[in-house]
């Protein structure tokens, strides 16, 4: 079994790339759709019912390209929109939230976790309530950390100011440091939290300074990189693999080695990136983010709904 | 969508019960059907072949009895088995070894995990290469433990008997206590993990004492409870939850308000277990390792494969 059809990775706008960029890396022989709504992003400050009406919309336009599968890689659009999203389409959808939630509860050892996203997440309480999903006896202390994403938009990933402006945004959920330089907890909620879940799909590039802001103590999980454990066991378990998936595990040694070639690696895998925004603009804006060029950004028009 | 078919648990023996477990403390609303191979345990001491033939007849009958989706909560099975088995069935079917790889290869902060496990799981090396396809620079090592499983289907979980066999068993992985009682590693591999995987379905029932032994600093993931996440997670995704299942995110807040209770709640679900061995016996292990009765056991003849 095996399905070598692209799989649709939505977003408001560029903060989904770190989450296309997990995919990439999990499973490398699949082809990709990317699809960022940025000229209406972010998708924050809007309603429900337009985050709703924005997502479908995308979404159409995703399974009007024949996608096998269609990740949500927007925390708004998850925490609002995804159950809705799952009833339209006969197709595996998934969102960031429940995966980043299930790993954070399954790394915790004193059931105390802390999750950064933006305002807009924080107000949905959806990690909160999907953690809480996972493991009731877990304490969720979510935070709001607004001045983070317009940093990494700019292409600032390190450096004196950033590593200050994270000690300052952190504290709340850290405490602060005693002169042995271990975190204090002068007030409630005194949280000693050792789990950290990013909640926004522009932290995982923030990752090393917020882990050495953090220290070794505390676990830092991010929904990138579990919505792509998460996608790679879905697309297993349901045969959507795309041909010549690397079956790494004991299960099938022998695979590769008894196939030919032609079975076994099918077309190379392609990728494709599009927006409703301006191109130069989301070329330049991720090409600060990664370091890297993007080469393939083509634009869409989405056909509205009423 | 919702689909009120119970949920197929396959295991050679008594272990996978923690797997049921945590699918009911996870997804309270579903059925399940739980299905131990104790005429034939241990898996780990037979062939390949066999393995796969007693999993396939293990599966065909769950299959038979109408499950929507399979977990196959055997280590040996799934490292063995779970490809030719996913393609004998038209059902979701979902192995215990990747869900609890993923959750250690998110969790671990130095890339740095231990696996202890029976030694027929160890030398599957499946953990090893599930957690290598999550992420190559994830250093693994495996140890096999194969005093743990006496112990627990004895009922034995703690004690200080117990204690001094599991500082002894993990000693490999954690190295020795220095005088101030942290970890020091004499010789190579000196891998200071910070993160343990239980690989083996019994342990979770061990997770107390082994926390106490690792010490705070070592984040334990064990594959019953990741297994069970992902079980969640598929069956949202695939639309196959059971009528009244809670859907406590933002997502779909007012769900339950707005429905009329038969719609939300549903029947009530259903549980039973099947043996392919003595009744009394399973039952008597079973109520030894969980402190707990277990009323609803009935005998299960398999049919014969050629």
């Amino acid at each position: 079994m095996s399905d070598p059809r692209p799989i649709g990775v939505f977003d408001s706008g560029v903060g989904g790339l770190t989450v296309l960029r997990e995919i990439l890396r999990r499973s490398p022989h699949e082809s990709t759709i990317y699809l960022g709504d940025n000229a209406r992003a972010p998708y924050g400050v809007r309603t429900d019912a337009e985050v709703l009406r924005f997502s479908m919309e995308a979404l159409d336009e995703l399974a009007s390209r024949d996608v096998k599968a269609i990740v949500v890689a927007c925390n708004t659009s998850t925490a609002v929109a995804l159950r809705q999203l799952r009833a339209r389409y006969a197709l595996p959808v998934l969102g960031v939230v429940r995966p980043g939630a299930a790993a954070a509860a399954l790394a915790t050892r004193n059931r105390r976790v802390g999750v950064i996203a933006t305002p807009a997440t924080v107000r949905s309480h959806a990690y909160f309530n999907a953690i809480k999903d996972e493991n009731p006896a877990v304490e969720v202390y979510e935070h709001a950390t607004p001045r983070f994403v317009p940093m990494v938009e700019a292409g600032i990933l390190g450096g004196d100011e950033l590593e200050a402006m994270v000690l300052e945004e952190l504290a709340p959920l850290l405490g602060e440091r005693d002169g042995a330089g271990e975190f204090v907890f002068p007030r409630p909620p005194s949280a000693k939290i050792d789990t950290l879940l990013l909640g926004c799909t522009h932290y995982p590039l923030l990752r090393p300074i917020l882990a050495a802001a953090v220290g070794d103590r505390v676990a830092i999980v991010d929904s990138a990189t579990a919505t792509s454990a998460t996608l790679a066991e879905l697309l297993s378990v349901n045969g959507l693999e795309a041909p010549g998936t690397t079956r790494g595990t004991a299960a099938d040694p022998g695979a590769a080695g008894h196939s030919r070639p032609s079975e076994v690696y099918g077309a190379p895998p392609t990728h494709r990136q599009l927006t409703t925004g301006d191109v130069a603009l989301f070329r330049s804006i991720a090409s600060r983010m990664f370091g890297e060029a993007f080469p393939d950004i083509d634009p869409v028009t989405l056909r509205e709904l009423d």
